[in-house]
Protein backbone atom coordinates (compact mmCIF):
# COMPACT_ATOMS: atom_id res chain seq x y z
CA UNK A 1 0.00 0.00 0.00
CA UNK A 2 0.97 3.58 -1.07
CA UNK A 3 2.15 5.89 2.14
CA UNK A 4 -0.28 9.24 2.22
CA UNK A 5 1.51 12.84 1.05
CA UNK A 6 -0.41 15.75 1.89
CA UNK A 7 0.47 19.06 -0.31
CA UNK A 8 -1.19 21.80 1.20
CA UNK A 9 -1.59 25.15 -1.07
CA UNK A 10 -2.13 28.49 0.96
CA UNK A 11 -2.43 31.68 -0.19
CA UNK A 12 0.36 34.51 0.28
CA UNK A 13 -1.93 36.86 1.89
CA UNK A 14 -2.48 34.80 5.21
CA UNK A 15 1.10 36.00 5.81
CA UNK A 16 -0.12 39.61 6.06
CA UNK A 17 -2.42 38.50 8.91
CA UNK A 18 -0.36 37.48 11.81
CA UNK A 19 -3.49 35.34 13.40
CA UNK A 20 -4.41 33.56 10.24
CA UNK A 21 -0.75 32.72 9.58
CA UNK A 22 0.17 31.60 13.25
CA UNK A 23 -3.15 29.23 13.15
CA UNK A 24 -2.79 28.16 9.31
CA UNK A 25 1.08 26.93 10.43
CA UNK A 26 0.08 25.66 13.64
CA UNK A 27 -2.75 23.38 11.63
CA UNK A 28 -0.26 22.21 8.89
CA UNK A 29 2.48 21.23 11.79
CA UNK A 30 -0.20 19.41 13.27
CA UNK A 31 -1.05 17.31 10.40
CA UNK A 32 0.22 13.58 10.32
CA UNK A 33 2.42 11.84 7.50
CA UNK A 34 4.56 13.67 4.91
CA UNK A 35 3.19 16.94 3.70
CA UNK A 36 4.35 19.13 1.57
CA UNK A 37 3.20 23.03 1.57
CA UNK A 38 2.82 25.52 -1.15
CA UNK A 39 2.36 29.58 -1.08
CA UNK A 40 1.80 32.20 -3.00
CA UNK A 41 3.41 35.56 -2.19
CA UNK A 42 0.26 37.57 -1.94
CA UNK A 43 -0.15 41.41 -1.85
CA UNK A 44 3.35 41.89 -0.41
CA UNK A 45 4.96 41.28 -3.81
CA UNK A 46 2.50 44.59 -5.44
CA UNK A 47 3.26 46.28 -2.67
CA UNK A 48 7.26 46.21 -3.11
CA UNK A 49 6.73 46.60 -6.83
CA UNK A 50 4.69 50.23 -5.83
CA UNK A 51 7.32 51.18 -2.75
CA UNK A 52 10.23 50.79 -6.07
CA UNK A 53 7.90 52.56 -8.60
CA UNK A 54 7.61 49.16 -10.40
CA UNK A 55 4.43 49.13 -12.30
CA UNK A 56 2.65 45.26 -11.95
CA UNK A 57 0.99 44.45 -15.05
CA UNK A 58 -1.55 42.29 -15.04
CA UNK A 59 -3.30 40.24 -18.32
CA UNK A 60 -5.87 37.89 -17.38
CA UNK A 61 -5.21 37.32 -13.30
CA UNK A 62 -1.36 36.80 -14.13
CA UNK A 63 0.93 38.76 -13.54
CA UNK A 64 3.59 39.93 -16.16
CA UNK A 65 7.21 39.41 -15.35
CA UNK A 66 9.92 41.07 -16.28
CA UNK A 67 13.30 41.45 -14.68
CA UNK A 68 12.50 43.46 -12.39
CA UNK A 69 9.51 41.89 -10.99
CA UNK A 70 11.05 38.55 -11.35
CA UNK A 71 13.61 39.87 -9.07
CA UNK A 72 10.76 41.06 -6.70
CA UNK A 73 9.63 37.25 -6.61
CA UNK A 74 12.47 36.53 -5.74
CA UNK A 75 12.54 38.71 -2.77
CA UNK A 76 9.35 38.05 -1.66
CA UNK A 77 8.43 34.45 -2.48
CA UNK A 78 11.86 32.96 -2.18
CA UNK A 79 13.08 35.33 0.10
CA UNK A 80 10.74 37.26 3.08
CA UNK A 81 7.64 34.35 2.84
CA UNK A 82 9.40 31.41 2.50
CA UNK A 83 11.76 32.47 5.77
CA UNK A 84 9.33 33.37 7.44
CA UNK A 85 6.89 30.40 7.61
CA UNK A 86 10.28 27.98 7.49
CA UNK A 87 10.92 29.56 11.25
CA UNK A 88 7.33 29.45 12.06
CA UNK A 89 7.29 26.01 11.16
CA UNK A 90 10.83 25.02 12.93
CA UNK A 91 9.20 26.56 16.16
CA UNK A 92 6.17 24.78 15.98
CA UNK A 93 8.36 21.04 15.67
CA UNK A 94 8.25 20.85 11.75
CA UNK A 95 11.40 20.38 9.93
CA UNK A 96 10.70 22.22 7.07
CA UNK A 97 13.20 23.37 3.89
CA UNK A 98 11.90 26.80 1.77
CA UNK A 99 12.32 26.20 -1.41
CA UNK A 100 12.03 27.34 -5.00
CA UNK A 101 11.89 25.13 -8.03
CA UNK A 102 15.90 25.53 -8.52
CA UNK A 103 16.47 24.23 -5.27
CA UNK A 104 17.28 19.92 -5.25
CA UNK A 105 16.60 20.34 -9.08
CA UNK A 106 12.63 20.29 -7.38
CA UNK A 107 11.11 21.78 -10.68
CA UNK A 108 11.85 22.51 -13.76
CA UNK A 109 9.66 24.79 -16.71
CA UNK A 110 10.44 26.67 -19.88
CA UNK A 111 9.65 30.22 -20.55
CA UNK A 112 6.46 30.34 -21.92
CA UNK A 113 6.38 31.12 -25.45
CA UNK A 114 5.14 34.34 -26.67
CA UNK A 115 1.75 34.55 -28.45
CA UNK A 116 -0.52 37.39 -28.15
CA UNK A 117 0.94 37.62 -24.72
CA UNK A 118 4.34 37.98 -23.69
CA UNK A 119 4.24 36.91 -20.44
CA UNK A 120 7.87 37.59 -19.63
CA UNK A 121 9.94 35.19 -17.37
CA UNK A 122 6.74 33.43 -16.65
CA UNK A 123 7.61 29.64 -16.48
CA UNK A 124 5.14 26.48 -17.40
CA UNK A 125 5.86 23.10 -15.64
CA UNK A 126 8.19 20.28 -17.77
CA UNK A 127 8.98 17.75 -15.01
CA UNK A 128 9.10 17.56 -11.36
CA UNK A 129 12.06 15.68 -9.94
CA UNK A 130 10.29 13.45 -7.28
CA UNK A 131 13.59 11.20 -6.92
CA UNK A 132 15.30 14.67 -5.42
CA UNK A 133 12.00 15.31 -3.20
CA UNK A 134 11.81 12.06 -2.00
CA UNK A 135 14.93 12.46 -0.71
CA UNK A 136 14.35 15.37 1.18
CA UNK A 137 10.78 13.46 2.35
CA UNK A 138 12.67 10.19 3.19
CA UNK A 139 15.51 12.15 5.50
CA UNK A 140 12.64 13.83 7.35
CA UNK A 141 11.88 17.53 5.73
CA UNK A 142 9.08 19.22 4.97
CA UNK A 143 10.03 21.41 1.76
CA UNK A 144 7.69 24.50 1.71
CA UNK A 145 7.89 25.84 -1.84
CA UNK A 146 7.03 29.43 -3.13
CA UNK A 147 5.57 30.08 -6.97
CA UNK A 148 9.12 30.13 -8.40
CA UNK A 149 10.64 27.30 -11.10
CA UNK A 150 13.79 26.84 -13.04
CA UNK A 151 14.36 26.22 -16.63
CA UNK A 152 18.41 24.48 -15.65
CA UNK A 153 20.07 27.21 -17.49
CA UNK A 154 20.20 29.20 -14.90
CA UNK A 155 17.02 31.27 -15.37
CA UNK A 156 14.48 31.68 -12.60
CA UNK A 157 11.00 31.50 -13.40
CA UNK A 158 7.93 32.55 -11.98
CA UNK A 159 5.16 29.99 -11.41
CA UNK A 160 1.66 30.40 -10.21
CA UNK A 161 1.21 28.59 -6.78
CA UNK A 162 -1.91 26.82 -7.60
CA UNK A 163 0.13 25.19 -10.95
CA UNK A 164 2.65 23.92 -8.88
CA UNK A 165 0.87 22.32 -6.19
CA UNK A 166 -1.25 20.59 -8.66
CA UNK A 167 2.17 19.75 -10.94
CA UNK A 168 3.55 18.39 -7.03
CA UNK A 169 0.98 15.89 -6.64
CA UNK A 170 0.86 14.93 -9.74
CA UNK A 171 3.97 13.80 -9.63
CA UNK A 172 4.35 12.89 -6.50
CA UNK A 173 1.01 10.33 -6.76
CA UNK A 174 3.43 7.46 -8.55
CA UNK A 175 4.85 7.15 -5.03
CA UNK A 176 2.08 8.42 -2.40
CA UNK A 177 -1.41 8.60 -2.39
CA UNK A 178 -1.88 12.35 -2.25
CA UNK A 179 -4.03 14.11 -1.37
CA UNK A 180 -3.97 18.14 -2.44
CA UNK A 181 -5.62 20.94 -0.36
CA UNK A 182 -6.28 24.30 -1.80
CA UNK A 183 -6.87 26.55 1.14
CA UNK A 184 -9.07 29.95 0.15
CA UNK A 185 -11.26 32.56 1.81
CA UNK A 186 -14.07 30.21 1.63
CA UNK A 187 -15.13 27.11 3.47
CA UNK A 188 -15.44 25.23 0.21
CA UNK A 189 -17.60 25.75 -3.09
CA UNK A 190 -20.70 27.35 -2.73
CA UNK A 191 -23.82 26.27 -3.88
CA UNK A 192 -24.93 30.41 -3.28
CA UNK A 193 -21.97 32.07 -3.03
CA UNK A 194 -23.98 34.45 -0.96
CA UNK A 195 -24.12 32.30 1.67
CA UNK A 196 -21.13 30.59 3.48
CA UNK A 197 -22.90 27.66 4.60
CA UNK A 198 -24.02 26.43 1.49
CA UNK A 199 -20.62 24.07 1.04
CA UNK A 200 -21.16 21.72 -1.64
CA UNK A 201 -19.46 18.77 0.29
CA UNK A 202 -18.39 16.38 -2.79
CA UNK A 203 -18.00 16.84 -6.17
CA UNK A 204 -17.46 14.59 -8.61
CA UNK A 205 -16.72 14.62 -13.06
CA UNK A 206 -20.28 14.48 -13.45
CA UNK A 207 -21.52 16.73 -10.39
CA UNK A 208 -19.04 19.30 -11.80
CA UNK A 209 -20.11 19.21 -15.45
CA UNK A 210 -23.24 20.15 -13.91
CA UNK A 211 -22.37 22.27 -11.91
CA UNK A 212 -20.62 24.59 -14.89
CA UNK A 213 -23.90 23.80 -16.73
CA UNK A 214 -25.94 25.34 -14.20
CA UNK A 215 -23.18 28.33 -13.85
CA UNK A 216 -22.64 27.77 -10.17
CA UNK A 217 -19.14 27.02 -10.84
CA UNK A 218 -18.05 30.92 -12.77
CA UNK A 219 -15.27 33.35 -12.67
CA UNK A 220 -12.35 32.93 -10.00
CA UNK A 221 -13.92 29.47 -9.30
CA UNK A 222 -12.96 28.19 -12.91
CA UNK A 223 -9.06 28.33 -12.98
CA UNK A 224 -9.05 26.41 -9.57
CA UNK A 225 -11.89 23.57 -10.21
CA UNK A 226 -10.13 23.07 -13.78
CA UNK A 227 -6.46 22.37 -11.66
CA UNK A 228 -8.60 20.63 -8.83
CA UNK A 229 -9.69 17.80 -11.57
CA UNK A 230 -6.81 18.41 -13.70
CA UNK A 231 -4.84 16.93 -11.14
CA UNK A 232 -7.74 14.14 -10.21
CA UNK A 233 -7.31 13.43 -14.08
CA UNK A 234 -3.44 12.79 -13.19
CA UNK A 235 -3.96 9.94 -10.17
CA UNK A 236 -4.12 12.17 -7.86
CA UNK A 237 -6.55 10.55 -4.97
CA UNK A 238 -8.12 13.69 -3.63
CA UNK A 239 -8.55 17.28 -3.34
CA UNK A 240 -9.78 19.43 -0.91
CA UNK A 241 -10.96 22.78 -1.21
CA UNK A 242 -12.25 25.65 1.70
CA UNK A 243 -10.48 27.99 4.41
CA UNK A 244 -7.77 27.01 6.29
CA UNK A 245 -9.90 25.11 9.10
CA UNK A 246 -10.43 22.42 7.01
CA UNK A 247 -6.47 21.39 7.74
CA UNK A 248 -8.19 20.70 11.01
CA UNK A 249 -8.50 16.79 12.09
CA UNK A 250 -11.93 16.53 13.01
CA UNK A 251 -13.61 19.47 10.67
CA UNK A 252 -15.16 17.58 7.33
CA UNK A 253 -17.27 21.34 6.20
CA UNK A 254 -15.09 21.81 3.42
CA UNK A 255 -15.35 20.53 -0.54
CA UNK A 256 -13.85 17.12 -1.35
CA UNK A 257 -13.68 16.43 -5.13
CA UNK A 258 -13.15 12.79 -6.53
CA UNK A 259 -13.23 11.54 -10.48
CA UNK B 1 40.33 8.60 7.92
CA UNK B 2 37.26 11.22 7.65
CA UNK B 3 36.03 12.29 4.27
CA UNK B 4 36.86 15.65 3.17
CA UNK B 5 34.95 19.28 3.47
CA UNK B 6 35.17 21.84 1.68
CA UNK B 7 33.23 25.28 3.02
CA UNK B 8 33.70 28.21 1.05
CA UNK B 9 32.65 31.74 1.92
CA UNK B 10 32.61 34.94 -1.01
CA UNK B 11 31.57 38.05 -0.70
CA UNK B 12 28.01 39.37 -1.65
CA UNK B 13 29.55 41.92 -3.98
CA UNK B 14 30.43 39.04 -6.32
CA UNK B 15 26.92 38.76 -7.56
CA UNK B 16 26.43 42.42 -9.04
CA UNK B 17 29.39 41.01 -11.52
CA UNK B 18 27.84 38.80 -13.87
CA UNK B 19 31.28 37.49 -15.20
CA UNK B 20 32.81 36.99 -11.75
CA UNK B 21 29.49 35.72 -10.58
CA UNK B 22 30.02 32.89 -12.79
CA UNK B 23 33.11 32.40 -12.38
CA UNK B 24 33.39 31.47 -8.57
CA UNK B 25 30.28 29.48 -9.16
CA UNK B 26 31.98 27.45 -12.08
CA UNK B 27 34.89 26.95 -10.06
CA UNK B 28 32.88 26.11 -6.87
CA UNK B 29 30.84 23.41 -8.97
CA UNK B 30 34.31 21.45 -10.21
CA UNK B 31 35.51 21.31 -6.76
CA UNK B 32 35.74 17.69 -5.81
CA UNK B 33 33.95 16.16 -2.89
CA UNK B 34 31.49 17.30 -0.19
CA UNK B 35 30.95 20.84 -0.24
CA UNK B 36 29.25 24.33 0.98
CA UNK B 37 28.89 27.69 -0.16
CA UNK B 38 28.53 30.55 2.03
CA UNK B 39 27.43 33.91 0.58
CA UNK B 40 27.12 37.63 2.06
CA UNK B 41 24.49 40.10 0.77
CA UNK B 42 26.96 42.57 -0.71
CA UNK B 43 25.87 45.83 -1.45
CA UNK B 44 22.45 45.33 -2.78
CA UNK B 45 20.65 45.03 0.96
CA UNK B 46 21.83 48.87 1.07
CA UNK B 47 20.95 49.78 -1.96
CA UNK B 48 17.04 48.47 -1.84
CA UNK B 49 17.37 50.37 1.89
CA UNK B 50 18.22 53.15 0.20
CA UNK B 51 15.26 52.82 -2.34
CA UNK B 52 12.72 52.24 0.12
CA UNK B 53 14.02 55.15 2.50
CA UNK B 54 15.04 53.21 5.13
CA UNK B 55 18.73 54.16 6.97
CA UNK B 56 21.50 51.46 7.23
CA UNK B 57 22.78 51.95 10.15
CA UNK B 58 26.27 50.51 11.19
CA UNK B 59 28.46 50.41 14.30
CA UNK B 60 31.89 48.82 13.80
CA UNK B 61 31.10 47.70 10.79
CA UNK B 62 28.60 45.69 11.49
CA UNK B 63 24.55 46.70 10.41
CA UNK B 64 21.70 47.96 12.64
CA UNK B 65 19.02 45.26 12.25
CA UNK B 66 15.50 46.40 12.82
CA UNK B 67 12.90 44.82 11.92
CA UNK B 68 13.07 46.99 8.97
CA UNK B 69 16.11 46.13 7.72
CA UNK B 70 15.23 42.37 8.96
CA UNK B 71 13.52 42.26 6.16
CA UNK B 72 15.53 43.15 4.00
CA UNK B 73 17.89 40.86 4.48
CA UNK B 74 15.40 38.03 4.22
CA UNK B 75 14.58 39.59 1.03
CA UNK B 76 18.12 39.91 -0.41
CA UNK B 77 20.58 36.92 1.64
CA UNK B 78 17.40 34.89 2.00
CA UNK B 79 16.07 35.49 -1.60
CA UNK B 80 17.34 37.49 -4.25
CA UNK B 81 21.33 36.12 -4.07
CA UNK B 82 20.36 32.81 -3.04
CA UNK B 83 18.20 31.91 -5.30
CA UNK B 84 19.82 33.31 -8.56
CA UNK B 85 23.19 31.42 -6.75
CA UNK B 86 21.09 28.11 -6.74
CA UNK B 87 19.63 28.16 -10.46
CA UNK B 88 23.69 28.97 -11.88
CA UNK B 89 24.66 26.32 -9.46
CA UNK B 90 22.10 23.97 -10.73
CA UNK B 91 23.05 24.74 -14.67
CA UNK B 92 26.50 23.84 -13.81
CA UNK B 93 25.13 20.01 -12.73
CA UNK B 94 25.76 21.06 -9.11
CA UNK B 95 22.23 19.78 -6.75
CA UNK B 96 22.70 22.95 -5.01
CA UNK B 97 19.31 23.92 -1.72
CA UNK B 98 19.70 27.68 -0.40
CA UNK B 99 19.44 27.63 2.84
CA UNK B 100 19.21 29.93 6.05
CA UNK B 101 20.04 28.75 9.66
CA UNK B 102 15.91 28.01 9.70
CA UNK B 103 16.04 26.14 6.97
CA UNK B 104 16.71 22.09 8.34
CA UNK B 105 16.81 23.92 11.62
CA UNK B 106 20.99 24.26 10.56
CA UNK B 107 21.72 27.09 12.68
CA UNK B 108 20.54 28.52 15.91
CA UNK B 109 21.35 31.60 17.29
CA UNK B 110 19.84 33.95 20.31
CA UNK B 111 19.27 38.03 19.35
CA UNK B 112 22.56 39.22 20.77
CA UNK B 113 22.00 41.02 24.07
CA UNK B 114 22.09 45.07 24.46
CA UNK B 115 25.00 46.22 25.94
CA UNK B 116 26.31 49.52 24.91
CA UNK B 117 25.17 48.84 21.33
CA UNK B 118 21.66 47.23 20.45
CA UNK B 119 22.27 45.44 17.49
CA UNK B 120 18.77 44.72 17.29
CA UNK B 121 17.95 41.34 15.31
CA UNK B 122 21.25 40.24 15.08
CA UNK B 123 22.40 36.17 16.43
CA UNK B 124 25.16 34.78 18.08
CA UNK B 125 25.46 31.69 16.62
CA UNK B 126 24.50 29.25 19.39
CA UNK B 127 24.33 25.62 17.84
CA UNK B 128 24.88 24.13 14.59
CA UNK B 129 22.65 21.27 13.55
CA UNK B 130 25.58 18.96 11.93
CA UNK B 131 22.73 15.86 11.86
CA UNK B 132 20.54 17.51 9.59
CA UNK B 133 23.25 19.33 7.47
CA UNK B 134 24.62 15.69 7.42
CA UNK B 135 21.68 14.15 6.26
CA UNK B 136 21.47 16.94 3.11
CA UNK B 137 25.32 16.29 2.28
CA UNK B 138 24.81 12.33 2.53
CA UNK B 139 21.56 12.48 0.35
CA UNK B 140 23.97 14.58 -2.47
CA UNK B 141 23.00 17.87 -2.25
CA UNK B 142 24.99 21.04 -2.06
CA UNK B 143 24.10 23.56 0.66
CA UNK B 144 23.90 27.18 0.19
CA UNK B 145 24.29 29.74 2.98
CA UNK B 146 23.12 33.03 3.21
CA UNK B 147 23.84 34.70 6.26
CA UNK B 148 20.47 34.54 8.34
CA UNK B 149 19.94 32.14 11.55
CA UNK B 150 17.07 31.64 13.59
CA UNK B 151 16.43 31.43 16.96
CA UNK B 152 14.02 28.54 17.14
CA UNK B 153 11.40 30.12 18.28
CA UNK B 154 10.18 31.65 14.80
CA UNK B 155 12.69 34.41 14.78
CA UNK B 156 14.90 34.97 12.14
CA UNK B 157 17.82 37.07 12.80
CA UNK B 158 20.73 38.46 11.22
CA UNK B 159 24.59 36.82 11.52
CA UNK B 160 27.72 37.68 9.39
CA UNK B 161 28.63 35.85 6.33
CA UNK B 162 32.29 35.40 7.89
CA UNK B 163 31.31 33.76 10.84
CA UNK B 164 28.01 31.51 9.48
CA UNK B 165 31.39 29.81 7.61
CA UNK B 166 33.47 29.41 10.70
CA UNK B 167 30.90 27.95 13.11
CA UNK B 168 29.54 25.58 10.21
CA UNK B 169 33.41 24.55 9.48
CA UNK B 170 34.08 24.25 13.25
CA UNK B 171 30.60 22.07 13.81
CA UNK B 172 31.42 19.75 10.72
CA UNK B 173 34.96 19.28 11.84
CA UNK B 174 33.41 16.22 14.15
CA UNK B 175 32.50 14.33 11.20
CA UNK B 176 35.18 16.07 7.94
CA UNK B 177 38.88 17.12 7.67
CA UNK B 178 37.39 20.11 7.47
CA UNK B 179 38.79 23.18 4.86
CA UNK B 180 37.68 26.68 5.45
CA UNK B 181 38.19 28.73 2.05
CA UNK B 182 37.19 33.02 2.80
CA UNK B 183 37.28 34.34 -0.91
CA UNK B 184 38.05 38.33 -0.50
CA UNK B 185 39.17 41.07 -3.01
CA UNK B 186 43.29 40.13 -2.64
CA UNK B 187 45.18 37.22 -3.74
CA UNK B 188 46.16 36.55 -0.25
CA UNK B 189 47.62 38.43 3.10
CA UNK B 190 50.29 40.85 1.54
CA UNK B 191 53.26 41.38 3.36
CA UNK B 192 52.98 44.78 1.59
CA UNK B 193 49.51 45.82 0.95
CA UNK B 194 50.76 47.87 -2.15
CA UNK B 195 51.91 44.87 -3.77
CA UNK B 196 49.51 42.29 -5.55
CA UNK B 197 52.46 40.13 -5.47
CA UNK B 198 53.59 39.56 -2.07
CA UNK B 199 51.33 37.35 -0.99
CA UNK B 200 52.48 35.18 2.28
CA UNK B 201 51.83 31.74 1.07
CA UNK B 202 51.77 30.20 4.71
CA UNK B 203 50.71 31.43 8.03
CA UNK B 204 50.97 29.40 11.20
CA UNK B 205 49.68 30.48 15.22
CA UNK B 206 53.32 31.70 16.11
CA UNK B 207 53.93 34.29 12.24
CA UNK B 208 50.13 35.16 13.09
CA UNK B 209 51.70 36.69 16.56
CA UNK B 210 54.68 38.15 14.63
CA UNK B 211 52.65 39.72 11.93
CA UNK B 212 49.76 41.31 14.28
CA UNK B 213 52.93 42.76 16.31
CA UNK B 214 54.61 43.78 13.19
CA UNK B 215 51.27 45.31 12.27
CA UNK B 216 51.50 43.61 9.10
CA UNK B 217 47.75 42.29 9.64
CA UNK B 218 45.66 45.87 11.09
CA UNK B 219 42.23 47.03 10.03
CA UNK B 220 39.98 44.90 8.03
CA UNK B 221 41.86 42.27 8.34
CA UNK B 222 41.80 41.78 12.07
CA UNK B 223 38.44 40.33 12.14
CA UNK B 224 38.77 37.68 9.60
CA UNK B 225 42.29 36.63 10.81
CA UNK B 226 40.47 36.51 13.90
CA UNK B 227 37.79 34.22 12.20
CA UNK B 228 40.50 31.92 10.70
CA UNK B 229 42.86 31.32 13.90
CA UNK B 230 39.30 30.79 15.74
CA UNK B 231 37.98 27.63 13.16
CA UNK B 232 41.73 26.63 13.30
CA UNK B 233 41.91 26.24 17.07
CA UNK B 234 38.68 24.15 17.38
CA UNK B 235 39.59 21.04 15.03
CA UNK B 236 39.70 22.91 11.72
CA UNK B 237 41.97 21.65 9.43
CA UNK B 238 42.98 24.18 6.99
CA UNK B 239 42.28 27.72 6.62
CA UNK B 240 42.62 29.39 2.97
CA UNK B 241 42.45 32.99 2.58
CA UNK B 242 42.59 35.00 -1.40
CA UNK B 243 40.70 35.46 -4.13
CA UNK B 244 38.49 32.82 -6.22
CA UNK B 245 40.98 31.96 -7.97
CA UNK B 246 42.47 30.32 -5.24
CA UNK B 247 39.04 27.48 -5.27
CA UNK B 248 41.08 26.22 -9.31
CA UNK B 249 42.60 22.75 -8.83
CA UNK B 250 46.43 23.68 -9.59
CA UNK B 251 46.30 27.44 -8.08
CA UNK B 252 48.25 27.54 -5.09
CA UNK B 253 49.21 31.56 -5.11
CA UNK B 254 46.78 32.07 -2.13
CA UNK B 255 47.34 31.98 1.78
CA UNK B 256 46.73 28.98 3.73
CA UNK B 257 46.56 29.16 7.61
CA UNK B 258 47.25 26.51 10.14
CA UNK B 259 47.46 26.07 14.25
Amino acid sequence: MKQKLSIVKIGGNLIEDAQGFKHVLDLFSKMDGNKILVHGGGRKATELANQLGIESKMVNGRRITNAETLDIALMIYGGLVSKKIVAQLQALGTDAIGMSGADADAIRAHKRPKKNVDFGYVGDVDVVNTYGILKLLQAGFTPIFCALTHDGKGQMLNTNADTIAAELAIAMSDQFETTLYYCFEKKGVLQDINDENSVIQHIDSKGYDELLAYGIIADGMLPKMHNCFYALRNEVSKVCVGNTNMLEANNSDYTTLTL
